[in-house]
């Protein structure tokens, strides 16, 4: 089958011929039908989690073999975690966490960038008719922001803050707004921003003057230096949800958070539940995120297409 | 009247004559009987919250003069953050958040190390009789100890680990050994950890072997590298709460956070009441970390003997 693999001498990945996967047993052989680039694929052509092999964890796909009769035929988007059951933190009902987990194009398994994969049956949720491909390949991030309201808890009144206008940063933002309507997404690009002016969320330029003081700040910059910014705006005993996963690491002044009792809550992948029911009843708007969509084989292309200023999210096709 | 008065150029304290301070209204005028030198007063000294004047926070003293008679003539401790109640966070009911608020010794405001103070009355707690003032001292860093609970639910069973086997470490492993028996204390010091085993509570050396995947870690090494040794000992979606102020950044890595879901909760100054109570029922037993006593002439001495690695606590007397 055509796959791209990761091409870590230069930053990027090459188009391959690799075989088939065959599904092990209660996983589906899944054929791909669109899947995006994430910054975590930028960041693992620069050598974060020290991956090799072929990246991509969103996707959309249709089953092509699997035991279950109900999936079989099915367009499915698919949970990237794939969990042994059997581990303390399985046991303990966070799976998400298992020490022996395998993540989709991540962590010790192939990924979506490819012509086939293969999951776990029990990974898979059968993406609703109205759905089309170029949107259910947004429910990996789009699950990753419903994350947020299970860690922390949004009431309607509350001052939030999205920093970072990007990918996630949108989603967020627009999953956060089902939640309060004091919501502020703060980027750096000002047609990034104007995206969610429609849907009704206000919107701000980093260099804009922003009142400190939020209830909650979302940090999904990207950037080692947000999550100083993040601890500026937030109010004392106030919380930032950390979304930002980068190679470096950053110095950050640990006193601010001490003297402010500030709660900083790293924040991962989410429930797909939500993410596509939201995507079903329209509550989220990923259409005008989609930038460019290339063949798969033109992955490089690809690659270089998502690392350009002006682009937002970059799907391939296989 | 005597005191001691920061001399940041050669980054200790000097001995002055001052003036004897004049309580305003609501205050109290305190005769300091002993006082503590902490973590934070050797930071001051090297520039840290930029403080010019009296530090000392940590007190015992007498009421010389004030309103309310039920106060005069006893023996009292005093809460640090003195408060406007008129603010957003006071009436938020986070007075220790108060953006109008002098700190004792840290903030516009000038503390212990000295022969007189003035506080709010609304600060001032009645030492019980059976608490000796070398003891009573030490209510402030126990208070800070007891906010630990107040911030993050423990229970019995959870695994703690306290990093740090300093002053505040100690505090924080018998405040907090009341809650978990699972509980140990890692530090750098056979000899600090040896203090900890009469009360019960395992230690283990930083050098030592050490389980990873503790549900609760409390960072109070008061160095720039704990916190990421501390990121490496919690479990995914367990809690670190961090203690240390140091007067720099360093570089944190904080893909594992995100990745691990973990929560950072800064923690600051605690109740009182619970403080004194544990001082008077033993429940905590400050004693052994008493170094050294100096006469508060004698200052810059004391402050040596503070930086020393065989040093404790150390406390000046007017």
């Amino acid at each position: 089958m055509k796959a791209l693999e990761l091409d870590r001498a230069r930053q990027t990945v090459r188009a391959v011929e690799k075989p088939k996967p065959e599904p092990a047993e209660g996983e589906a052989l899944v054929r791909v039908l669109m899947a995006g680039i994430c910054n975590t694929d930028l960041e693992l052509a620069q050598g974060y989690m020290d991956f090799n092999g072929i990246p991509g964890h969103e996707f959309a796909g249709v089953v092509e073999e699997c035991a279950n009769d109900h999936l079989r035929g099915q367009r499915v988007v698919g949970e990237i975690n794939c969990v042994c059951h059997q581990c303390a933190y399985c046991r303990m009902e966070m799976p998400r966490h298992c020490v022996n987990r395998t993540v989709l194009g991540i962590l010790n398994r192939d990924g979506a960038f490819a012509e086939y994969i293969t999951l776990p049956e029990e990974n898979l949720h059968i993406i609703p008719k109205r759905v089309p491909e170029e949107a259910a390949v947004f429910a990996e991030p789009v699950a990753a922001a419903f994350r947020i309201p299970e860690q922390v808890r949004i009431e309607d009144g509350q001052r939030v803050v999205v920093l970072g206008d990007g990918k996630l940063g949108q989603l967020i933002a627009q999953v956060l707004g089902l939640r309060t309507k004091q919501l502020l997404c703060v980027g750096r690009h000002r047609w990034k921003l104007d995206l969610l002016a429609p849907l009704g969320i206000a919107t701000a330029l980093d260099t804009d003057p922003i009142e400190p003081g939020a209830d909650l700040v979302v940090e999904v910059t990207g950037t080692p230096e947000g999550l100083n910014r993040a601890l500026e705006l937030v109010r004392p005993e106030g919380t930032v949800v950390l979304k930002t996963t980068v190679a470096e690491g950053a110095p950050i002044d640990m006193s601010r958070p001490v003297i402010n009792e500030i709660s900083i809550v790293g924040s991962r992948c989410g429930p797909f539940r939500p993410a596509v029911e939201a995507l079903a009843l329209g509550n989220v708007e990923v259409r005008p995120l989609i930038s460019a969509t290339y063949p798969l084989t033109e992955g490089p292309a690809a690659f270089e297409r998502a690392r350009q200023k002006d682009a937002i999210k970059v799907l391939l096709q296989p």
